[in-house]
């Protein structure tokens, strides 16, 4: 939510000697993205995005994110296309951060998404599954099941800070989950990450998928399960069925999910409410007072993990 | 430089209905403007600016602010013109704030301003000052010499903290602009605040001057004054003749100055100095450590404030 890196007129002006994208006319720092630096260009040709990488994206992992976009955009995912530069180049160097030119995409974020949304979000998360598909690349899912025990470990000893007993019922969760978490699914591409905050919107229509920064290869199903929390949850954390099916009826307009994808949703959703809880809790007892960007609270991803340790099928979403 | 205000999509769409500016594509926060909130937006109509005023602008001073610029805009000087909604109001609310939307003016800020972009400014400052002639609205200079003393008074007492002997250094200036002060200059409506920030370029030339929360009605070779200050330093406070003589030949070129004013030159200039020496001291002093907005080094003007002092006539400023 910051402009970390301030780019001047000159650097801006001989990065872009680089690219064949017109003639510069504005640029502006945007409060958007947690991690990185963010730039809205316009030029005679249109306007782009120009993203600086900080700290926490490790750059090794850039040539997969960025490559995954242009795989996808050219699948008809509508996503941000990354630029290449006169000589191929999607990544280049700006003010000692690596940096990146993406095509602009229109749309913008819906704070309280309603059924069709849902729908719409469905619909593109299968798409995105399927268009994944031939692509090259693999990136093993960082934030998977194999990393919730050590990203625990760091804080394990702090977590009842942040609500009572809540160490016990993270330790006794993942017991659970290592037990019970499907050895096989179909795998393939996912998002990871696909909450409102992701995905524009214009006129109710979905106009794009954005941050394909912790995409990765897992399970397909799991990419929906996270979907299932991200956007099926009311601000008092009831489970809105209506938008559960709305969700899962549209993908599978365009993959049908297999009977084992189906049997395993609600573990695949408690590892995803599990996975965010983890990392909400890990930023919430590591940011210090006054940082820029304030922590999510993660009792929300507690509240959400109890539902779907009540669940007992997919017809608890709503299916 | 920061979003202080969060719009949300429900928000935004409820406040446009008011306008007629064509369907949202897009909105952004965009990290510009120190006191305000600013969105970029991009509706089918073209690209606007969303305003939320925030504590330091007087909301009782909008009217006058956004009636100039929509006078200077309908007078050839490019600046942002305020749009008007259905019912002609250049004003609403949003989320608990004053709002207006601007038109988007393409161009960029020139970190390294060079003598040619001192022609523009010189050019563009002088026609500003003969379009704001028949500007109806008043708004006396809040920060002219009747300001200076009781703003330095704040923070007299600690301003030895900045640099030793700066209390005193500040006394004996201000007695001296008391007594030195020109009584009669030719007035106008000025912008006050002409510092290459608010000043955009697209290939050399200026496309437009943004931010006029300053302007008022003051002497006009005082704007100038605060453009020989702002645009004709180099980083290590010499002044370059050349881009003085830029400055005040483009703007004599449209508006030629009256020997009062010439002479009044370096007295003017004494004065723009300690205006923004007193503001950088008094933010200086009251900025809390960790603060979104890092307050500027006062001393860059204490340095111009002596190089003033020490020249004699406009001839020192290259004219």
């Amino acid at each position: 939510m910051a402009v970390y890196t301030e780019v001047s007129d000159d650097d801006l002006a001989q990065f872009l000697e680089r690219y064949d994208i017109g003639d510069l006319l504005s640029f502006k720092g945007i409060a958007e993205g947690v991690e990185n630096t963010n730039y809205i260009l316009h030029t005679t040709n249109g306007a782009f995005i120009l993203t600086l990488y900080e700290k926490r994206v490790a750059t090794a992992d850039l040539p997969f994110f960025l490559g995954l976009m242009e795989h996808l955009a050219k699948h008809d995912v509508s996503c941000p296309l990354p630029v290449r530069d006169r000589e191929g180049n999607n990544l280049n160097s700006l003010c000692g951060r690596t940096a990146a030119l993406i095509t602009f995409l229109e749309g913008f974020c819906i704070r309280r998404p309603k059924p069709p949304h849902c729908t719409e979000v469905g619909r593109n998360l299968a798409r995105l599954h399927l268009a994944g598909d031939g692509f090259a690349m693999r990136r093993e899912n960082a934030l998977g099941p194999q990393g919730w025990r050590p990203l625990f470990e760091h804080f394990a000893d702090e977590a009842d800070v942040i609500a009572g007993g809540l160490q016990c019922e993270i330790s006794d969760e993942l017991d659970w989950l290592e037990r019970h978490w499907p050895a096989e699914l179909p795998k393939g591409i996912i998002h990871a990450d696909l909450f409102p905050d992701n995905v524009f919107f214009i006129g109710g229509n979905l106009s794009g998928v954005i941050d394909f920064y912790f995409a990765c290869n897992d399970f397909l199903s799991y990419d929906l399960a996270v979907c299932l929390n991200a956007w099926c949850f009311e601000e008092d954390f009831s489970f809105n069925v209506t938008k559960g099916r709305a969700l899962l009826k549209a993908y599978e307009e365009v993959r049908p999910l297999q009977a084992e994808e189906r049997e395993a949703m609600s573990t695949l959703a408690r590892g995803a409410a599990l996975r965010f809880l983890l990392t909400r809790c890990y930023d919430w007892l590591n940011t210090p007072p006054g940082a820029i960007v304030k922590p999510h609270d993660p009792k929300a991803y507690l509240r959400r993990l109890r539902f779907h340790q009540r669940a007992a099928t997919i017809a608890d979403y709503g299916c």
